[in-house]
């Protein structure tokens, strides 16, 4: 019994060790993951988004660093990377809505899965991007565009709700081909239909009164070599 | 964007209908647990040993079967052990409190882990044991002891406290060596010494009235080829 | 061992009497807080807010004048202030986010740390305004002014809003460079961001409409000599 | 305000910092308080009596040199050993217990506070043992005695439980005195006479059958030169 109970110690601290190891990865992954959430948000006061996504990126270089320690520490355990996956996975759907969010703001497209993991220096080894992951940070994502839009046509750009709406009514309906059985993620996507329904009225209010430029309109804006959704 | 949920579509159908084999076989575990459960409750009642361990043993071979299944089902997801694992989690540490028991009753040893394994049929491919699920299931298999105990010296055996205060002292002392991190089973082991005192306690009641046998008197009663601690 | 409980009497009576002492006074910084609380409410009401200051003001002398017999109390008990306490601290939340409200009103600046102190006649003794509590007053500051704010623009002050936002983001922004670990302080904390985020729906709301000044116009409200938020 | 916060940031850190060093040490008090405990359980199961307390005052000595360096940290912040205080009185309350008990095992008698804390390499400085984490700890070691007095009946030490109900009689008297307003410590103490009732239960199960010996035998039990309790 004694040997039994000699080897169970040894084993036990070694994955207390791995668990440590992560832990000491994950804090890091939290502080810089509060860096560039900082960092993003200050797109709401309307500063020139040049300077914001440049910052952005810099944030981004680090968090993928840290993942990559991740996917190093990892590499010592084959085969068990869904045994600690619960240690980081908030961090990962924290970091999945703030470089999708990014990503929109450069682009006005849909960050995609394996952009994601290029952009967390993962999906190589055998470290990836969970897929329900990828979804609840896309959810978390979305949480981020009403307080956005509103925002934006406060600093005068009327133009912003009609893409943010086409935006996430295109990712809505997108989600909604699957038939979720994850909890968690399914509560997290029933509450994307709020800030549907928010931007909904948004680009009402802006419509209602003629402040929403038509497609033409937007046409000549881009024109301007303008970023897509600031002036 | 819609190419990109339409596999993940096919990837969560694929897991959910994983989830989906995984559930329908651990809800037979669960009966069969149920079963099993039953059978060995009856040494509470001083029926005939060896007619219980018979149809218990018949139902750890249907036990077996199903995790020789669940085992198949897991050969597909390469690496997605952990992944699955808390799905059948909880049956398995019954299942080992249930067998460790049994083990007890046959030999008066602990089951080791190997062991374990052996009568379900694990350990040979990916799908093991976890150590943490098979100490957890010690745990549930002590507090069996205490109604053991009281319910065996009620039907006369007044050198079954002893035995059973010897084993749960090596078990407890045994754990005791582990540093352990799990907060649920580090929680269960605490519970071990309520059953490690109340076995104390039917100790201290039979010796003071002077009706445990001493050493030499158990030298008799393994002698006669007997059951360890049942007539 | 007689003797020594009888010391340990002794000593618990001591520290017990402190308690009561500090107890009855604390309950009446309570009292005085309602008071307060109550006074300052009433700019809900747009009463004239010269007032509402003055009475306002008054209170706070009361307050100011219950710290000073707090700290006499601990002087009496050196190196003892954080033993006792977690016995206001819940007041001294209170009264910061009251006496910050207060200097907002006033000056449409940030009460500082120092300033504060001063206020509640502390700072010079042992007896100081601890940074959490002082923080943790901040943030439910923060609470009252999305009302305040909607309050405002249906009595007619349109460039309310505007105002309070650059504030609110200000401080929002400091918050930030915080590394929270007080877990009490760091939900506060969270929760601020729903005051942002509801003020920005009132300034948009007045933007939308047309119904918000723009810089000049402001300007010329300061001229007069006007309160900065309250005609 | 910026600079402010800027200030904000170095305090919370440097405060942020302590608590890192003291949860380190108190981490290393756990184990060691897991390693003390262990060896002193070790009495119920008739062992020598002298290896068991020579291993143990081992362990202590380790215990001291931690809570030296724990008051070492604490000499850079003056006066706020009630600050950071609760971070360690759980394990300081479990230390008392397990050197209490190991005392009443070496000498019959109580362990002194001040006993205490020079087992503990306190006292000297700023940083001492809080009497009511003193008084907690005996709580505790109080529930030790029942299952020590079965335990030394069952091993045929009939004299063990008039030795602890003379003891936790007067322990029991001793706390009586208290006026306890520490809603914690109270509950504790009333869980004292517990242990008390089941003491005497014990004793008057040795009383009733003739196996008590009165005084004399005693003391010839201790002219023999033995362990207090233990023969």
């Amino acid at each position: 019994m004694e040997k039994q109970f000699e080897e169970f110690k040894l084993q036990l601290e070694e994955s207390g060790g791995v668990r440590e190891k992560i832990r000491s990865v994950v804090t890091e992954i939290e502080a810089s993951n509060r860096m560039l959430s900082s960092c993003l948000l200050s797109v709401h006061q309307s500063l020139p988004l040049s300077g914001v996504l440049e910052k952005a990126n810099g944030h981004i270089e680090t968090v993928k660093g840290l993942y990559v320690q991740l996917a190093e520490i990892l590499k010592d355990c084959p085969g068990e990377f869904y045994r600690y996956h619960g240690d980081w996975r908030s961090e990962t759907q924290t970091v999945v809505s703030l470089i999708a969010f990014l990503h929109w703001l450069e682009t006005g497209a849909l960050l995609m899965h394996a952009e994601a993991e290029k952009k967390l220096g993962l999906g190589s080894s055998d470290f990836g991007l969970d897929i329900e992951d990828y979804l609840t940070g896309l959810c978390f994502m979305s949480n981020e565009f009403p307080r956005y839009v509103v925002n934006r046509v406060t600093a005068g750009d009327y133009d912003c709700p009609r893409k943010v709406l086409t935006f996430l009514t295109d990712l809505h309906t997108a989600f909604r081909m699957l038939n979720l059985r994850n909890d968690f993620l399914r509560k997290k996507f029933d509450g994307m239909k709020y800030d549907l329904r928010r931007v909904e009225e948004v680009y009402y209010d802006v419509k209602i009164r003629g402040l929403a430029s038509d497609g033409s309109a937007q046409g000549q804006a881009n024109a301007t070599g303008d970023q897509l959704t600031l002036p």
